[in-house]
This record gives structure tokens, C-alpha cells and sequence, in this order.
């Protein structure tokens, strides 16, 4: 937990550990941007103790999840520290999100190498904070160390659930219908811009792209919303095809998506006009953070009902089989399959 | 969560992210490694879904904490694999010993460079899996992603209180009791020797508090009995007098430590003896794990009676007091205060 850590003994001799950082002690640091934000959740303990206290209502489950990310790997140390902060936390949420439970805390560690100084650690906690009113979480405990190496950035969150209602990857029945929330494709389509493979020219095109790569919105209020509905879902990460194959796999059956019903954005709907082989690289891409859930036919009224008042769009793009191995199919509209050559479901 | 972190996009490029690692794939290893440690605890789901669940019992409260690792700061990537494994866990295990909790699982977080093989995360998991069975907790969930710069290893432990009765630090009273569990200074001794700095000549004293070192023991039976006993507690971390200044800050009081009172190993003793000074670095080095407490007078009896049952000897060390600045005195047996210029309490 947060303890004062220049003040713990180092196991093995590292400079870094004994030299004071420029700016606030650890201590200060944690004082000044960590503790504001446990203010309203009383089991933080104010983040003077060993560890925190959940407690549970009677007749709720809690959900756990984890998710990190890596300077270099997962984000650039250059990037706003805003936007890093959001996608830490949305992503976790986003997990939470695909079991159907509310989110109501995070444990956060902080792995900071001594050149990120007290200016970025202000404007990462400034957009924590500001993600925690808007999805109604709070910071529950955490860690703080240093490296020399990158910055390690990770959260533990927390949600609840009425007993027995999250939604599980691996309920997904044959004849059930799948269905996925808002548009696909968006962030792949980004990341070619940002990695300099293709920049995107239209400008309005690209500030909405990028603000989904950057930005992503955990499906909150609509995962909650499919408790007693979806029989399966799962938080589009991998892509649409492999995480459709992770719920496959976990549900025993198989799936076809039709891809002229896949949702894509006006930008991306564009970009696949002029080149139309970026429709599989939409749908293997990844990062959507949108829900990807089945819904079996006796529920499908109650999915409408729920749909027609939700923020994002639901779209119906294919349906459950069963099947010996599981697999994911993409046919066109001739309804012949079509064969994806970008990675993201190999194992298939 | 743990979730096939090969077949993800990367939001930057790097290439280790796009060529295999020497040996399994990430997807095997998470099934090979990891997936074995959650059996017996059906919430995990087989680290298959989005996020585990955590299904509390009716009047009990649930206990979190976590603590990271960075290879280069906390240990070495050369150490044995088992030694950081043990370390690893047993420090959260000792952060819930201290809220006498009972622990029950565990989330994982593994960054992991390209060169640390399958044969490490073999002995690694190996490690986790004794510990598992010795405090009986199971592995929840996680997560394991990629870096190009040195291991982090993150636990976020989970353990369980009946409702109210987590001890926590703020508790201590003037006229409390102060009490220590096992030896003192065991670890910070052996840091010396590790460090270079100086070596420990008789061999056996040397094996024992490398020992102590390497694999610290968290108090997590004696722990669990010191609810409705103990006012206050924390885990032995900082070192002796800082962790005591951790409850004086939290509980609003002061202490006063009786240093011929505080109890020093066959080894650790040999060595005070011949350099006195040592006395001083036994009480402020840290890395002991054990639990320090205070007892306030009309529960001596019920500690007694656990004490006398326990495994690891309980000491009576000094007592708590009222004071305007919280402060720990250390005092010799003449009853005067003795300076200390180690680090490790300088907030005081």
C-alpha cells in the first residue's frame, strides 16, 4: 500500500532510491494527489493504513479485474498524461462493464522512473479525478515505487453485481444473436495514423478517430443494463472477431458476423470506401472498448426495450452455431466467408 | 485481466510486441503458468473471463492491499525466481496480517522483459503455488504484459474480517501496551551483507538472516488472533520505530520504546555485541514483517493467553503516550533517549 516508500529499505543498492527526487518527497506526493482522491469512499482509510476495507452489501457479489499499461508498449511517455490516465482507468472499467457490474473503486500503482515529475503526477491525477465523478468510482488504495526502467502504470477495479447477475463469456447458446454497442473499428483506423502508416486526411475524420484511440468510453450504464438479458459478453480489446472467438471458445459454439452489418463510424465507413481491404482490419483492430454480447431469442424483446433508451447504438451483427471447435466466420453479402489475413484470431 | 496479450494491438510500435518470445506463446503460458494457481476457487473462472468474482460471506468485510516489486530496486533479476515469489506474496499476506485479516487470494500482474523465459515463470509460479497452500489463498486473476525494461511483479491481496473488527492503526490509546512478534533487525542485517558492505562471519548466523531476508514470514495466524486484542497494529516494513511513528501519526499519540527490551536473534545479538552501534540499524532497517501492536490494559489477560499459544514469541517492548507531536523515543537502560541517525523515522 501507499507508505512512504523513500523511506523503506531497499533490498539491493540503487542509487536512485537514496537520492532525493527534485520537487515533493514520496510522501508529500501521495499526500498531495493520491489521498484528494479516496474523499467519499471511508474504507480508503485515507490511505494511512496497511490496506483497505470493502464492504459488501448483503445479496451482491463484487468483480475484480485487472489491466496494465507500459511506456512503450501500451502508451509513450510523451503522450498527455490525460489521456493516459483515461485509458488506464476507462479500460479496467470497460472489463468490469462486460460483466455487467458496477464499478465502484480502484486500487492504482504507480512505477515511476525519477524524470516524471510532480507536473505530470498533477495532471494524471487531475484526470483520475475527473474520471471518477464521471463514472462514480473512487480510489480505494494503491502503491507507489520507482524504477529505472519505464513507467508501469496498473489498476485493480472493483465493481458489484446482485449475486448471480454478471454475465459470463461463457454462456453464449446456439440461436442466440450477437450484437455490439456504438462502432467498430475506429481505433484500429487511428492507430495506422498514429504508427505513420497512413495518415487519415480528412481533419475532422482524424480528431474523432483519434479521440476514440485516445479516449475510449467504457460501456458503464449499458453493460448494467444487460443483467438478466445478454446470456454472454465481453469488452471488444483484441477485435471484434477474436473477442467474438473468446466468448466461442468459453461457450463451446461458434459464430458468423455478417460484415455489412458490422457498425462503422461515417470516418471509418469512408477509409473503407476508397480501400475496402480495411474492413478486416477494422474488425481485427481492437482497443474499441465496446460491448460485444449474445442475446438468446426469448430475451430479444427485453434487449429492444433496453436498446431503444441506451446512449449507444446496438447493432445485431450475427448469430451463435453450434459446432464441434469453435470458430468465428465473417461472410459478405454474397454470404460467402471472407477470409481475414490480419492477426488477431490465429488461433482459430 | 490475463487475456491472450500476444493477439492485442499495440497503441505504439515496438517490435517486441510484434516477434514471438523464445519458447511458449503468452496465451500458453497464461494456461500452462497461471491458470493451474486459481484451482479450488471456482470465482476465478479459470482466468477465462473479463474479471473474477469475489462472493462475500454475510457480517464479514473484505480486506485489500497491494504491494509491487521492480527488479533493480526491490530485487534483483538474477535473484532466485523462488525468493521473489516468496517475497512477493508474503509482503501483501503481511500488510493483511496486519488488519488481522484472513487471505484468501490474490490478483497478479506480471511485466515481463523478453528475456525472462519460460524456466523462471516455471520456479516462479512453482514458488506461489507452496505459498498458496501454506496461507491457503488462490490466484484470482491478473494480468501479464510485455516491457523492454526490468521485471514488475504486483500483487493486490484479498483477505476477509467479520465486520468491524479489522485492526487498524489509528487505535492506539495513552497507556497501551506495545508489543512485537518474532526478532528484530534480522533482515537488516543480512541487507548488509548482501549490500558489500559487511559480511556476517559465523555461517549459521549468516544462513539465518539471509533467510530472514530472502523469505520473510508473515504473522498471518497470530494476526487473525489479535482481533478484539490489539488497539492498533502494522507490519514491520520501515523499520522498528518508523512503523511505530506510522501508528503515533495515525493514532494521534507518542511512544516510548525500551531498547533492552526489543527482541534480537541468537545472530543479530552476536552482532550488537560487537558493534553496539548495529542496535540502531536493527531498530530502523526495515524488512522484518512482523507485526507490531498495542494492547490496551484490560485485554493483557486475552493476549496472554494467545501469546502463550502462538508461534512466534511476543515481546513487550514499550508504551504509548499522550503528546501534543506525535514522536518514538527509543530509550537505553538508563532511561535516556538514544539518537538514532539512520533514516527511516525522519519525519519526526
Amino acid at each position: 500500500m501507499f507508505s512512504a516508500p523513500m523511506m523503506s529499505t531497499p533490498s539491493v543498492p540503487i542509487p536512485l532510491m537514496d537520492s532525493p527526487r527534485p520537487g515533493l518527497s514520496e510522501f508529500d506526493r501521495i499526500d498531495r494527489f493520491m489521498k484528494p482522491l479516496t474523499r467519499g469512499y471511508p474504507g480508503a482509510l485515507a490511505l494511512s493504513d496497511d490496506a483497505a476495507l470493502l464492504v459488501p452489501e448483503a445479496g451482491w457479489e463484487i468483480v475484480v479485474t485487472t489491466d496494465a499499461l507500459v511506456a512503450g508498449v501500451h502508451f509513450l511517455a510523451t503522450d498527455a498524461p490525460e489521456d493516459t490516465a483515461a485509458k488506464l482507468l476507462r479500460t479496467n472499467l470497460s472489463d468490469l462493464a462486460a460483466m455487467a457490474a458496477d464499478p465502484f473503486g480502484y486500487m492504482l500503482t504507480v512505477v515511476l522512473p525519477r524524470v516524471v515529475d510532480d507536473a505530470w503526477l498533477s495532471r494524471f491525477t487531475a484526470a483520475l479525478a475527473e474520471d471518477q465523478a464521471r463514472y462514480g468510482v473512487h480510489l480505494i488504495g494503491g502503491d507507489s515505487v520507482k524504477t529505472d526502467g519505464p513507467i508501469v502504470l496498473s489498476v485493480t477495479a472493483f465493481g458489484r453485481v446482485p449475486a448471480g447477475t454478471a454475465v459470463l463469456r461463457s454462456g453464449a447458446r446456439p440461436g442466440d444473436t450477437v450484437f455490439v454497442t456504438g462502432t467498430i473499428g475506429d481505433a484500429a483506423m487511428a492507430l495506422r495514423d498514429v504508427l505513420g502508416e497512413r495518415s487519415i486526411e480528412d481533419p475532422e475524420h482524424r480528431t474523432a478517430l483519434l479521440q476514440r484511440l485516445r479516449r475510449p468510453t467504457p460501456r458503464v450504464a449499458f453493460g448494467r443494463a444487460l443483467r438478466g438479458i445478454a446470456s454472454a459478453a465481453i469488452d471488444v480489446s483484441d477485435g471484434l472477431v477474436a473477442d467474438l472467438g473468446h466468448v466461442c471458445t468459453a461457450s463451446g459454439c461458434s459464430a458468423t458476423i455478417e460484415a455489412t452489418r458490422v457498425p462503422f463510424s461515417p470516418a471509418v465507413t469512408a477509409l473503407i470506401a476508397t480501400e475496402p481491404a480495411l474492413l478486416g482490419r477494422a474488425v481485427t483492430g481492437g482497443d474499441d472498448y465496446e460491448l460485444l454480447f449474445t442475446v438468446p431469442p426469448g430475451r430479444r424483446a427485453a434487449l429492444d426495450a433496453v436498446a431503444a433508451a441506451a446512449d449507444p447504438v446496438v447493432t445485431e451483427i450475427g448469430r451463435i452455431e453450434g459446432a464441434a471447435t469453435p470458430r468465428v466466420r465473417l461472410v459478405g453479402a454474397d454470404g460467402a466467408a471472407m477470409a481475414l489475413t490480419q492477426t488477431g484470431w490465429s488461433h482459430f
